[in-house]
């Protein structure tokens, strides 16, 4: 497939455009935002791990199907080195037809510098109980 | 607190050290092998996002009052630079009186180099649906 060279110059950036590429469901751009590395990874909240790109690629088709999300990343916690940025965020997702239920969704964005700019390696959201607000406090609902 | 210096010379060393210490409830251990930096990050399956040593040592030691957990880290996968390790892992959790479900875990692991070794900064670890096996390709499942 064809990949367009995309010049993010912070992580910042490229998870900018990646949220972006979600509002507008669309795949090919969110797929220049990751690693050309086959040992890239990502987890949908709930679903098993998938690696390389025609796995994740195939994964984000299957929800785009489904339906237009929307996605808010909120509450951005940032490490960050010469190479390496983790991104821990919380993700405000609305679906056409459902309210707001009583989970949200945490992930982690890992990205690293390539000559062709920073990029994504990993992708891991996952479910957790409770609302958004005051999350980082609330330790009672542990497994 | 004390915190006993460990030289962790790869980030495979902190990890082994990381699930020795869970399966022993050694919550002083445990914290020893975390960036001394407050920006760390661990989410336990379902959980809301915990940040710093105070709610990540609370909430182990309320994970190990509840009884020892067994986790064995398989199916690992790296991303390696030079000063920072990701670690994705299945891990396969066996705890006293429940039986093996239909579910695992899935499991991000973010090492950076220290002056003290390779340390976690991050710990992301969510339920997924499924077995183990073959986890990889299993894409039906996605949300």
């Amino acid at each position: 497939m064809a990949r367009r060279k995309q010049m993010n110059g912070t992580p910042a950036e490229t998870e900018a455009a990646f949220y972006d590429a979600l509002s507008r469901s669309d795949v090919d751009a969110l797929m220049t935002l990751w690693s050309d590395d086959e040992e890239i990874v990502c987890i949908h909240p709930g679903a098993p791990r998938l690696i390389g790109h025609a796995a994740i690629r195939s994964s984000w088709e299957a929800i785009f199907a489904r339906g237009r999300v929307h996605i808010q990343p909120i509450q951005l916690h940032v490490t960050l080195n010469l190479m390496s940025a983790i991104h821990s965020v919380i993700e405000e997702i609305t679906a056409i037809g459902h309210a707001s239920q009583d989970v949200h969704v945490v992930t982690t964005n890992v990205y690293i510098k390539t000559p062709q700019g920073w990029r994504i390696v990993v992708h891991h959201a996952s479910f957790a109980a409770g609302h958004v607000s005051g999350e980082s406090t609330q330790i009672a609902t542990l497994h």
